[in-house]
């Protein structure tokens, strides 16, 4: 998952919040007809459900991917390889029009990188580089500390008091369901760089944006630039913000500490999506999209982030691909490259797709954790049709939440294409956990439950199914 | 926390079991007259309860500890510093003949160390080396790897099969409240390399000693020896160790791991131990020894092993010097130096102090869960002590447990003077989740619970406290 979310959202969002405070619903109006379902197709969403809550399918795609590929990183010879084996992988599930799309892209790409305290409380520090980092100059450098509780501190601070130091914001992040703590906590990994840059400091360490409390940093994207722009910049482990935090308070003379960090970029990077389709029966043309991402960090297995989302949607269409009536529209899998760098992946099935029928779509890259609330953003006169698919999900405990605001936001695979108008179907899942797990060595196959996994395949097989067989036109 | 036990306890150990379930009770017989402690006794046993149950000095000194110092490798700059730290913090506490006692030893030191799967299949494996392992040649070792469910596996082998091969021995830790999983899995850490060695093999990598399924792996002591009689060594951490299982068993060609290891011995390192005191008001002659040890390994900080074991005999201790009445003997605190590198601090305490009156010893290294069980090895006259000492501390939950076999093996810290013939006093810990953090990078503040901490500062604090203050002659 990258975040933060793009702007367009968080206004689409705060719009929707607002007018729902004051009353006011004009996007969405409760809908007084609902509809019902044939028996055939409730017969056919009950067996979907009972399949997948069986599946061991789809617990098998990613335990292989990390084991095949493990790290794979945006523009990489290992995300190469992804790709290679996702269009084999696909194949073999029976899937339709299994192909790569390749595009190019400025890869960044981390290398050695070490952080210590230095003098008569010496101690190493577990950093992780953060993404478009430049490097250090070699051999690294040394400078006392300066500890910030907020982004506002820094952009209030006088350039002299930062000049010559190594900045350090110490701000924790708040552990929710929704996920809402990263949104409030991740702004310093792109601000942080550009901000220490002006003030004339010479690195930027942040907290990691994380809730683990235990020793693994954060990796992710900082701000786009180089070392005119850009100071280098890491994320601690907690335990090591800690630490340095309470030097920081006790001493009485300045807390130095050693960076040296190596990175760079490679202009001259491939990256690529992998696409696969469920042929619809009677209106193949028209697009039911299904996204995850197959790039990940370094440090991790890319388990979680988001080899989750290709095992869930990849499981979920290979039971509606093997049913014995399609649903009558197609549904595509897309499995985009280079997420994490910026999206790049989705803009660039943008490019080359958007001006094919997409009637919906809908991303995993939340994890593993179980479906809470499903949400769409469809057409008011759909509304119906939503509310049909959430009684079908309901046997899963998913709920409608807020889905009257009818506001949700997509994701970043599939946002090239929301833009454009196709509707949205959202299936939020706990996030609760993620954030112990998301961009860290941590992120590994045992963080994946079976059970969560399975209840997942459920309602992915239910809601595309049903997105691609009702008879609705969801577009907003 | 020095593993496995020496096979002295292993054999006293057995030997009680048997006796046991053969209905045998040779060693010790129940007590038939109960002793009664005095009703000030018992006043100040609930004073001290009271006051350990509240208080913050123990937690700080491990906060303190890693914050100054961080991971304290024996024999290293860092380890001296500490030793500082400890003279100076037993110092500010108040205690009475507070000194270091330095001692020389070859001290075994990591240095860079990596591997990783090569080929079509290429990730980085997250790795350890094992205490003594000689370095790979320069630039790394690269053999097909031979997965073992086992040593005896490897043992049973026939030579030409492991020659040129890097041996994996894949056996998990079963996780145990008494911490016996660990003594049954860290046979292969001492085991694995001169093993292999001897059969021709290039290396040795072993599944990480430990419970946990999160990425962090595992340090400790391996086999003593140099390049002429082991192969290098590390152990992997648990997702690492998965991912190689699998494409062992998946592969149609051997699978190639890349190893390389840099590890030095410096031979004229110098270690050291630190002594403090309550000096007993009518026999302060007399010893009753607490002891922890000093030194750590060097990915985690070293909270959990072993600077609760620190905190909580100081913070015991203490309450005791600040009682208005000291108890008749000396309680003196021992924090060994080199414990992990094979309890070279307490041999050297043995060595210097062995002809002094030890009565009874204690040692804390079991990290910082709650202490469930206490037992002993006393003489048999003194059990009705034994369990007076048990009944004050069931308030806090201890049990007496199968202390009817009366013969607790002790710790490494205090061998050398409990085979001189102290007596032992055990407060056990729970160590159900001391082995997912033991000897990892995760080896942090955040794994010692406040309140656990509490309870074991109160079970020994009443524990020295009697030992000291009864009128019994517990030495076996």
């Amino acid at each position: 998952m990258k975040t933060p979310p793009t702007f367009a959202h968080k206004i689409r969002h705060t719009l929707a919040l607002l007018l729902a405070m004051a009353g006011i619903n004009s996007f969405a109006a409760e809908p007084t007809v609902p509809i019902s379902l044939s028996p055939d197709v409730l017969r056919t969403v009950e067996a979907l459900r009972a399949a997948a809550l069986a599946d061991n399918n789809g617990y098998a795609v990613v335990e292989d991917l990390v084991t095949q590929v493990g790290p794979r990183l945006a523009g990489s010879e290992a995300e190469a390889r992804a790709r290679d084996w996702a269009v084999s992988m696909l194949r073999s599930q029976g899937f339709a029009k299994v192909r790569a799309e390749t595009f190019p892209m400025a890869a960044w790409q981390p290398g050695s990188q070490s952080a210590r305290v230095v003098g008569h409380n010496a101690q190493a520090l577990s950093i992780a580089a953060l993404g478009g980092s430049p490097s250090t100059v070699a051999g690294g450098i040394e400078a006392p500390v300066l500890r910030l509780a907020s982004m506002a501190e820094l952009n209030a601070l006088e350039a002299n008091l930062a000049a010559g130091k190594i900045i350090f914001i110490d701000e924790p992040m708040a552990r929710t369901g929704d996920g809402s703590g990263y949104g409030a906590a991740v702004g310093k990994r792109r601000a942080c760089a550009p901000a220490a840059k002006r003030k004339g400091a010479l690195a930027c360490l942040i907290r990691a944006v994380g809730t683990n409390t235990d020793r693994f940093t954060h990796q992710g994207m900082g701000a786009a630039g180089d070392a005119t722009t850009l100071v280098p910049s890491a994320a601690l482990a907690p335990p090591d913000a800690d630490i340095l935090a309470r030097l920081v308070k006790q001493a009485l003379t300045p807390v130095v500490v050693h960076l040296d960090i190596d990175a760079s970029t490679n202009a001259q990077a491939q990256s690529g999506n992998v696409l696969a389709e469920v042929i619809g029966r009677s209106a193949p043309e028209q697009i039911v999209l299904a996204a995850a991402h197959l790039d990940s960090w370094t440090l991790g297995h890319g388990a979680v982030d988001d080899g989750a989302g290709i095992a869930i949607i990849t499981a979920a269409a290979r039971l509606i691909n093997e049913l014995p009536i399609k649903p009558r529209r197609s549904i595509r899998i897309l499995l985009a490259g280079a997420e994490e760098q910026g999206g790049i992946g989705g803009t660039a099935y943008g490019k080359a797709h958007g001006q094919e029928q997409h009637v919906i779509a809908a991303e995993s890259d939340g994890g593993a954790g179980k479906i809470w609330r499903m949400r769409t953003r469809v057409a008011v006169s759909a509304l119906p049709y939503s509310q049909a698919l959430q009684r079908a999900l309901a046997p899963l405990a998913i709920n409608a939440g807020d889905n009257l605001l009818n506001k949700d936001g997509g994701g970043t695979d599939i946002d090239a294409i929301t833009e454009q108008g196709a509707a949205i179907i959202a299936l939020n899942q706990d996030m609760s956990r993620y954030f112990d797990v998301h961009h860290t060595a941590n992120d590994v196959l045992a963080e994946v439950d079976l059970n969560a996994l399975r209840q997942n395949i459920a309602a992915w097989a239910i809601a595309l199914y049903l997105a691609a067989e009702m008879e609705w036109q969801p577009q907003p």
